[in-house]
């Protein structure tokens, strides 16, 4: 066995992902550890859970991403212990505890819905924060149509076609605009005739949609929206959650079977495992070199981990920050290997961009360009083709929107349902 | 509301879709029951048990099959009760039971599998007769291999990469072709650079494979079959089969924890509800018109009926009888209601073919002209690509087929856990 320096790399979404592509044919051995064989185009779950793309063209086997780098091991498993003072991590896999010692870690375990303690909320909501979810957040949704044609009541009717998204950020936009497509532009004409028309209500706590944007760019998504059939409700939170309807904070009630939260994110359980103190949030403080503070030789990337900007304000907890620390920690552990200083975490913005169904859409280039409406679609449409990782992927991605597009339709439309657990040979 | 006879079609599988198409625009009013929302191209499940196609390459909605023929309704739920002299069923669906009356029925529920009473076989095998089995079978197939990397003992490996296929039709060949390419060609290039080795057994009670074929396509079949690596163990049945291991009627033990069952069909549940004489394999017996005995306005169609040609034979259970008894089924009501005569069932045999893995197959065409090895398959690639239901079916099959002949690669190779069941507002 080689006597290189042992990366273990735990996560391998955009921040395990990339770190360990930074690591390619460098002479470290590195350990890849997901609790999936694959990795998520996370960007487009929404279009998993609306019928538009399939599972396995947003999705990636991490082993074929690495076919070719002899130095990069991948190991499915479930991180379930980690000692940062004995540089040992344990992974729960086929059956049993595996301790793995590193000479550096790197963290990217990401986020998970954050429902501020509500568990009412929690019970009840659809998240989109995984491939799972997606499916099946779209065989719910699927399903509601089919209940709603055997039902004569028409407040039943209406209850089983209202669809409540939390969170005015990009996926709430994002997913309430698919929703709204898909039931009336596609499923409509498939159910007596277009009898059964389907709810859409976007809730957002603060009185604008997605923070961050101009307030150009914000009033033009949500007009948008709005011209698209999408019932926007600002400044109100969701106050209850109960079996067939939401009340919101300001007392009105919706009565629904689906409500999809995206609303937060908090950092996943891995972090409560590193026993060092973690931010009201679950995120892991960060040095600007993005080492832990007692540990130098453990980093933490992506929305798990938490960093300020020059002016105080923490990195957002999107895809681009999480590529560019993956790299900035890959290249630490290769500085200090080679006895060179460690360079600081500086975020190269190139602005963010939110789709709002077919034609439809709010970019915000460099934080300088604002652009909204069809032009903004195209430039979402191409930036989102070329980052879908592997070739195949972005062939059959290309094939289903011009067909999505050009005839109104989703051909995802299967209602998976869970089939009985066998009882295996194992 | 129309006062045109109301005919029920018991399934959209390939019998109830051909019915359903065959009644498209005539004055009669089509009610057609299934318990999911979309038809299964079967022929093809096993390519997705083996990560070449997507479920959603291999199924059509429904309701998109039939949205533009308004005579059409299709309803998702399950017939729970059937009462022929009431001419009524029951359908299970949206939580509550619904009576649906009709003048004709079309019953065409296929089939499942047999195990010919063996619970020991039913609880450890997995079958490839539904969408949900295939994606089951490639989750467990792909975590044997992942299982496989955290063991260090060559026995267990050896034993979590062994599959065993049993039966050696159309559908096991098929399979075992299937499961060795995809881990001998595929995936052993991901796992420790080629050392893991898989072992695929064909087991099959007859002393030859594909029965019906002749005794030269037979043994071309075998030949591909064990060219490719498969082993091929004939004349003897599966006696035992417990955790971990099979034991075959030789005495033979496998090792395994992957047993895939293709050795027998039997008719379903459904057949039960009738209350009337069932074969032994519970199948329905038709009058030569495809009517039921003692009620002449129920008909019955496809794998889940019982009739001899005129050697005393019966009709196999595959795609083309079902397809022409459905066709024959509609026909007959439809002369009826117009005062005609009824026709008998004539089988018109194109004959069969079985692909076996890249580049090989065998054909037995119009039961006159074999055909074997690439010709055979080129022959069978073009007949499935032109019957896959659907235009964007095809093309991305297609892509697919294309991108995983020229790359040895296959893309879907998704570990899709199930989700905890969330409360849900309902």
């Amino acid at each position: 066995m080689s006597e290189q320096p042992e990366i273990v790399i735990v996560g391998a979404g955009f921040g395990g992902l990339f770190a360990a592509q930074a690591l390619r044919n460098k002479p470290v051995d590195v350990v890849l550890i997901d609790r999936n064989n694959f990795h998520t185009f996370t960007p487009l779950l929404y279009q998993v859970a609306t019928c538009a793309l399939d599972p396995s063209e947003i999705t990636k086997p991490v082993r074929s991403i690495f076919r070719k780098s002899r130095n990069i091991k991948f190991l499915l498993g479930e991180v379930t212990d980690v000692s940062l003072s004995e540089n040992r991590i344990t992974v729960q896999a086929a059956g049993s505890s595996h301790p793995i010692e590193y000479d550096y870690l790197i963290l990217s375990g990401g986020s998970e819905s954050n429902y501020f303690g509500n568990q009412q909320i929690e019970a009840f909501s659809f998240d989109l924060k995984s491939l799972g979810d997606a499916v099946d957040l779209r065989n719910h949704a699927l399903r509601q149509f089919e209940r709603a044609v055997w039902t004569e009541d028409p407040e039943e009717q209406e209850s089983l076609l209202t669809f409540v998204v939390v969170g005015g950020g990009p996926t709430g936009i994002e997913t309430a605009g698919a929703l709204y497509e898909l039931y009336n532009h596609v499923l409509d004409r498939e159910f007596s005739g277009g009898e059964l028309k389907a709810r859409v209500v976007l809730v957002e706590m603060l009185d604008h949609l997605l923070r961050g944007y101009p307030s150009g760019l914000r009033q033009s998504a949500r007009k948008q929206l709005e011209g698209l059939g999408v019932e926007v409700r600002l400044g109100t939170p969701v106050a209850e959650v109960e079996a067939g309807k939401v009340t919101l904070g300001d007392g009105t009630v919706i009565p629904t079977h689906t409500l999809v939260w995206s609303a937060g994110v908090r950092g996943t359980k891995l972090a409560n495992l590193l026993g060092v103190d973690l931010t009201r949030a679950n995120l892991v403080p960060v040095q600007p070199t993005l080492q832990l503070a007692d540990f130098p030789n453990a980093y933490c990337v992506g929305d798990m981990c938490y960093l300020e900007d020059e002016h105080g304000d923490p990195y957002p907890q999107t895809i681009p920050p999480a590529q560019q620390q993956a790299r900035l920690a890959a290249a630490n552990i290769m500085a200090e290997l080679n006895g060179q200083p460690l360079d600081t975490f500086r975020f190269h913005d190139r602005g963010s961009m939110a789709t709002i169904g077919r034609s439809r859409a709010v970019a915000w280039i460099y934080k300088r360009i604002g652009m909204s409406g069809f032009l903004a679609w195209i430039a979402w449409l191409f930036l989102h083709l070329i980052s879908l990782v592997g070739f195949r992927n972005r062939l059959n991605v290309f094939v289903n929107w011009i067909w999505n597009y050009l005839t109104y339709d989703r051909s995802v439309r299967l209602i998976l349902e869970k089939s009985e657990n066998k009882q295996q040979t194992e």
